[in-house]
């Protein structure tokens, strides 16, 4: 997407250096600043520590990772014990179903090549095709998204419509348009008038850093608000729509998100406005059924929590909020159970929140033996 | 309350020098600063800026607001339309509805007494009754809320209660023992082990601020979480009970508290939890009904969701959390229907979130003519 007038993706591959880049997103908006990844403990590092973050980016990471460990380890590449072992230590966050996947169909095209640099030229070309499949997934996530935005315009014209978001799923957590931003972005292309709240989402502020951002690089009309707002907003007709994006969805609909979704879902649900979730095929979960029971929630550092970090006289700093011995606990994603989901925005439309529904859009993943 | 081994209030009256004096909360738990309120515009400020902070609380600095006025200017007291002017000024928050109530108090008192000793004599002496009253009102919520807390803990004998509060409805928002943690410190000390699940509360912190300090000096277990947490621990069986205060509540229960407490009012609903509100007389509001319409909700400035405030190297800190340019809107308030509230905790009592329990309670203010 758009920088300040440059072309911008959250990870590609630079074909002059060879090498994996990033941007490093702890530091938005404050920094911007470019991170190489040429070392598997690299790759990890960005994942666990959320250089990059957002299910279909931590796939893609995921998939590079499989190249960098090849391109790092010459000879033992052929080692397939070893190969294993090293593609594990890639799923180095349990919520993101993405991931797995990523890594597991950039290892297992991989498998099917006899030489090292078959291997590694096939892990570069599977990784970049995922990429490929993400940026045209959220192109369609935004086609069939901007639908639902052009009816409720419709209903109200001259006015914006007025769109609640939660975390970043905007094609800073993707590739490009982000499944959430995306009928965003393409409702603002077409010349439709969009508002949008951004929840700050703590703890690591993903929606007051990221996703205002982005936003604000694009033109687009947005209101930073706590948590605690969407509510309150909701209750006086300020919310015409909430979209959020998805790190795990059930096969039955139950979504596991960025912690305070649920609670966003629940005053959607209160105050009849429609909720709905956008995702690419990627981010199902095609072996479970129960989120709240089957999905693993991430615990972090609780000090994530404890110290919030910003600008201060120009440089990052972090500062300690809570006294100096209480302690926090730090659950990253919860689970909105299917039934306060109005419906899906995917790749291949958008659908109810069941099963069955679910089946009908993806029947090839539903088929039985 | 106790902090480290001496008896301390929000807000007292020093007899020696004749000065009000209170906690600047804006400080904790980083530093323990007390500030003499000598002026109006320092009252008004105290108010304003939340110095003192809290329904309960505001209602006696208002109260002790009506004193420095009339200590202040002397014989202008005696001049009816320029004091009742003065006492308007103090109106400088507008949703808890203890800050009128508690000035219009003093205020008629001291209209009833010739001389501008006997004022200023009045003033002090009602201030200083409403605190006395507001102490004793916390003392008997505490005492109606610990038979809530025991029934739970009887229900499973050796384990903790989990309690969840939004906010600081403290010591700290109140004179003594507070509203919403009175119960607690009940529970406490009477020996039911109980752990808080403190929200940090946005945009301000006064869960992760206060909350955590007051529960930290008086040695209660308890774990600072974000705003966005609560639903997920209701989810998974780790709260049993939500108690909160509130900054006004009208004759048929709809809750006006700290934004974000809808939200954990409908995860509680969901989740089948009790939902409790703590509050004494003065936060009623007698004179409406429905609470999303007529109580007002403050917008405080934008900026307190932009900066977050805490302790870097040793010296309180503001950081810049979104991009420079991004705009905030700052609901301070939200309001829970009284449909999802499962009770009142009051000195008077535990009734039902109803017009005609509360009517039951409070007769006197029901009363037709």
């Amino acid at each position: 997407m758009n920088v300040d007038g440059k072309q911008m993706q959250p990870i590609w591959f630079d074909r002059d250096t060879k090498t994996v880049r990033v941007i490093d997103q702890r530091l938005l908006p404050h920094e911007f600043i470019i991170k190489d990844l040429t070392h598997l403990d690299e790759v990890i590092h960005a994942i666990q520590e959320m250089v990059v973050r957002g299910a279909p980016l931590i796939g893609a990471t995921g998939g590079m990772g499989v190249y960098v460990i090849l391109v790092q380890e010459g000879s033992r590449g052929m080692d397939d014990q070893w190969f294993f072992s090293q593609c594990d230590r890639l799923n180095a966050r349990p919520t993101a179903t993405n991931l797995a996947w990523a890594v597991n169909r950039v290892q297992a095209k991989v498998m099917k090549t006899p030489t090292l640099d078959q291997r590694i030229q096939t892990a570069l070309d599977e990784s970049l095709a995922i990429m490929a499949e993400e940026t045209d997934n959220c192109k369609k996530i935004g086609t069939h998204g901007l639908m639902l935005i052009r009816e409720i315009a419709d209903r109200k014209p001259g006015e914006p419509v007025n769109i609640l978001t939660h975390c970043n799923a905007g094609w800073l957590a993707c590739i490009e348009y982000g499944t959430a931003t995306a009928p965003i972005y393409a409702a603002h292309n077409a010349g439709i008038p969009v508002h949008v709240w951004v929840d700050e989402t703590r703890p690591l502020n993903q929606g007051a850093r990221l996703t205002a951002w982005e936003l604000g690089k694009h033109g687009i009309p947005h209101t930073v608000i706590t948590d605690n707002a969407g509510g309150h907003l909701m209750q006086h007709g300020q919310v015409d729509l909430v979209i959020v994006g998805t790190d795990r969805t059930t096969r039955a609909g139950d979504v596991a998100n960025k912690i305070g979704t649920y609670l966003k879902a629940l005053a959607a649900r209160d105050n009849d406005i429609p909720f709905y979730v956008a995702l690419p095929a990627s981010t199902f979960d095609w072996d479970i059924t129960d989120g709240i029971r089957e999905i693993p929630i991430e615990e972090r550092n609780p000090d994530e929590i404890r110290y919030v970090q910003g600008r201060h006289d120009g440089t990052i700093t972090r500062v300690l909020v809570t006294p100096e011995n209480s302690p926090a606990a730090n659950h990253a994603f919860d689970v909105t159970p299917a039934r306060l989901v109005t419906g899906f925005i995917t790749e291949r439309g958008v659908c109810d929140a069941s099963e069955t529904a679910i089946a009908a859009l993806y029947p090839d993943q539903f088929k039985t033996d």
